[in-house]
């Protein structure tokens, strides 16, 4: 395995190249995209030719942050100097691009993520870092980029979406601050904010207030569990990425410890969401299952169509709360 | 009218008191709430005598703030050496506790309101804070006060609530740096935020998916309706409150500019909240109606049962954007 690199030494090796293709990760969010436009914006302001290469589309809330840097073109530059991915743990994130990425003559990776494995020539992972976006604002920083409101604007929109406004535990003080200098570079977070947050899809409501009339409570009202079957879907022309956030509307009702939210994929598989609030380890009722995560947040999928699943999963809940009982009682 | 003094003179007037009751506004919010118990902690550290003074129950999502500081009682200190309103644009935002505001040797008020009356004898108004609670982040510094952990995420809490997690517009390159001292201070910003927005009566996710089964567009998708009977609140056993946040969801749907929510509030009046997204002026159609309100926020009430009244502001919608077509379309 590579080593970690230090600020100095990716910074070095980012002066030294002249072409430069991007990569962010699969299932786009608001930090691996706003961050690699930063980069590239910023690259392009030193003169270098830069582009975001990109192999899904943008998703819709995303879209105003790319003002002609993201492309699906692998030729776009051939030979490039320098690859870089960005906020990818693992190589499975480009996996469609991945061939192209080790074409660079160089490879970078920058990312945030504790799992990150140091898979190019150069590594920068920090795992204090937020957000990719904040470790980007600092390289731009440390390679004399003049950070311009736009560059400022998708940098912000990195930092937001990865900290849930700045909610989330990994929330450092230097979220705020670089933030702060943000603010001093004259962008306009409403802006960002309205484009991120005020742009749902009419669709995502009706499904939102259907799955709101399955929630069933368990254990004393220390468990919810909501359902989407594939009909529900249908009915209000909604996709299962209107679902999002399911999980933590039920996690954040008073007095649950922990919420399920169960996703009808297919016929007979059904893919259950789960989050945990204060105590509950989550990722040991996943394994069970063989799914994975972490403490306060975890999945597993289980081949059963949604009631039948269901059915077997709220036994083990009950199960689960009884055999705690009185443990983590407050 | 009396003047609106400097941080130096309110506190110098501040030092020289030894008892000091606090007044919060009514309708409690995180910030008056935050800020008030933050100001009385910190002048508790300073050995003075300090009590904040309300007169209705902590809302059920702040009281993890107050440990001791709150009180019903009138007589909790006779003859006050100072009394602070905190976060109060009016003296009817304390109106039941006026009397003993004036029985104050010296009466005080900070508050970052637009609007806010200098009434007291010494006002110190900042418009520039987003929210009181960072005014007095900056009066406890300036009095030399050990800001703890307590009194820090107090002032946290003032903050967060009212810049919406630093999204609304007023939210301030101090916004963030004084969050990012708090941090330092040692505040525990996930556990504030847990309590503040993860404990959701469930009987507000019942009423709420009602809610969401109501919406129906007009004017060819800018304009968005829903609405709340006393009969779909008695059957979901919920309260008006649990429907806050409600204009904001409608207002939040792709390309919708104008969102309204209409309250049924008793057999025959109907409350609506209004709101636009970037060039409505809702004041302007809540005035028709003899309400009231900013351009982007607003209000009025049609005495009539909701169906009626939404029948008749449905076809007034329309009517406007047909009138105003073309005009800021994009």
């Amino acid at each position: 395995m590579n080593k970690n690199n230090t600020m100095k030494e990716i910074c070095e090796a980012l002066a030294r190249a002249d072409t430069v293709l991007i990569f962010p990760h699969i299932s786009m969010d608001g930090d691996t995209l706003g961050s690699s436009i930063a980069l590239c914006k910023g690259f392009r302001g030193l003169g270098k030719t830069a582009h975001v290469l990109i192999e899904e589309e943008i998703p819709e809330y995303l879209k105003f942050i790319d003002d002609g840097s993201c492309t699906f073109d692998l030729d776009v530059i051939s030979e490039p100097d320098l690859c870089i991915c960005v906020d990818c743990a693992h190589i499975e994130r480009f996996i469609h691009r991945k061939d192209k990425f080790f074409e660079g003559k160089v490879t970078m990776c920058i990312d945030h993520h504790r799992t990150s494995e140091c898979f190019a020539d150069f590594n920068h992972i920090d795992h204090s870092a937020a957000a990719t976006g904040e470790i980007v604002f600092n390289v731009l920083n440390e390679m004399g980029v003049a950070i311009d409101k736009g560059i400022g604007e998708a940098i912000y929109a990195a930092i937001i979406t990865d900290t849930g406004n700045f909610q989330y535990s990994n929330t450092s003080v230097n979220s705020h601050l670089i933030t702060a200098e943000l603010f001093n570079l004259g962008i306009d977070h409403s802006y960002v904010c309205m484009m991120l947050y005020q742009n749902d899809r009419i669709e995502k409501l009706h499904i939102s207030g259907k799955i709101l009339g399955t929630i069933k409570m368990m254990a004393q009202g220390k468990a919810a569990m909501a359902y989407v079957t594939r009909d529900m879907l249908e009915r209000a022309g909604a996709l299962m990425t209107d679902t999002e956030g399911t999980s933590e509307i039920l996690r954040n009702i008073s007095g649950v410890e922990l919420s399920l939210f169960a996703k009808e994929t297919q016929f007979d598989e059904t893919k259950f969401s789960i989050r945990s609030k204060t105590w509950v380890d989550v990722s040991e009722i996943s394994m069970k299952y063989k799914g994975g995560g972490h403490k306060r947040a975890g999945g597993f999928t289980i081949k059963k169509p949604a009631f039948e699943a269901i059915k077997m999963i709220e036994a083990d809940i009950e199960e689960y709360f009884a055999s705690h009982s009185g443990e983590n009682d407050n």
